[in-house]
């Protein structure tokens, strides 16, 4: 039932049993056009490693290939690196994908729809679920890409970006697409509490008892001696120790800490 | 009375004329500490200026200050790194800041809130319009932030990425940062089509002169051999040509390769 569904979205024509041999591999494939530099092609396969990005293709990079430079820079990234394939020319590279972007920062003369990364990658998932498989081309390091090979792509991609310095490094761009593929699918919170296996957030009972603890202190040390203005001091104290969120362990060290404050004014 | 509401939702004591000489610097702050390659600190640089972040400051850069390697690798970004500022201490780096975030790849023994780049650019917008400044802490390359830096910082940042693969270059966790708080502040339309000064999308009219051209000269040229056949056919053809979004322009270019080859044929 599920199937009948899912296939009834996907576009006539891109089974998923066709692209037999890629089924596991996930996310564009990435496309680096003539690369000048081993240690630039190197940050790019980290930043796809980085990313969960896998699958890199080399068109006619200037450097030999293997190259110790991209090696080295990887740092790590080596399963990027010597899986990636190198072809001579664009068409070859992508002639196995049904979906291609082209990045570039420059507007070109031509009528091509423009996407965010943000957008693009929205769009990759869903065709992604149909078997429709699609690559990101990048352009060389000084030059970015010819307007041939743009002329190949789908889309052009173009990171938003401080428009009076939007030259990126190669690998930034690389990140800036993979780092958006990897939003899309990580459930990560957007904000969580990490706290140490060995204790957990102190419940209000253990809150109550360090709040009676420091004001029966400070009562005793004559700190409330405008009474009438005990009700809103001792309001404003548990404020700020409220927002604190305290764990069980910090409730313990704090009540010690009053504990040998006081020993040390009473002796 | 907007000023009114604005100060009704800013944190007392953070009111915008204190921080009177920053007031047009927008964005967080970078805190590269004890960062090793000057390099490192250019690409950082030039990824704070591709988002449009300006104050970079350095605590005990291993290598001399100013440092050629550095604004060699910023490519361009000069601007960022000779503003940069040099402190002894983590401590007197982030003096004038009232909240400040620490990032880090791996889980520290501690309670501490850690939130997303994404979630992290919004709180720091929001803080920004009550006048709170915000930093960022990037602790060294191979190392990362000493647990002693983490205790300053308020909240933890942490780029989700790869679990396999979370080592993330210096200038890269930099750029995750400034991407998503120039993304924030930018109005970029997730897809837009480019369409060059000299043309225009086509209107209907035009696109139906294209089609009633090429299917009369279809129907003269024999295609619709099987009659039933032609409705359909027609409807895919318009369909696709639809699809294409054509030019003014386009359409023209396409009406005289309609012709051109009609006359082949004819000849």
């Amino acid at each position: 039932m599920a199937l009948t569904l899912l296939r009834r979205k996907c576009v006539a024509g891109t089974d998923r049993a066709e692209g037999s041999d890629d089924t596991l591999v996930t996310g564009p494939v990435v496309v680096l056009i003539e690369p000048q530099l081993g240690e630039n092609i190197g940050m790019a396969a980290r930043a796809m490693m980085n990313c969960g990005l896998t699958d890199m293709r080399l068109v006619k990079p200037r450097d030999e290939w293997p190259n110790q430079y991209a090696e080295a820079a990887a740092s790590g990234a080596t399963m990027v690196i010597e899986r990636a394939r190198v072809y001579d020319t664009t068409e070859a590279a992508i002639a196995d994908l049904q979906m291609v972007y082209a990045t570039t920062a420059r507007s070109r003369d031509m009528t091509t729809e423009v996407v965010t990364p943000r957008e693009a990658v929205v769009r990759m998932k869903k065709d992604e679920t149909c078997g429709v498989r699609s690559g990101v081309m990048f352009g060389k390091e000084a030059k970015g890409l010819k307007n041939d090979d743009v002329a190949l792509a789908n889309s052009i991609l173009t990171v938003p970006l401080n428009p009076v310095f939007t030259s990126l490094n190669l690998a930034q761009a690389v990140f800036a697409l993979g780092y958006e593929w990897f939003q899309l699918g990580t459930e990560t919170e957007d904000a969580v509490l990490a706290i140490p296996k060995e204790t957990r957030l102190a419940n209000k009972m253990e809150l109550q008892g360090l709040f009676d603890h420091l004001e029966t202190e400070l009562d005793d040390s004559g700190f409330f001696h405008v009474l009438e203005k005990k009700p809103t001091m001792v309001r404003n104290i548990r404020n700020v120790l409220q927002r604190a969120r305290f764990t069980e362990q910090e409730v313990r060290t704090f009540r010690g800490i009053i504990t040998s404050l006081v020993k040390k004014r009473k002796s």
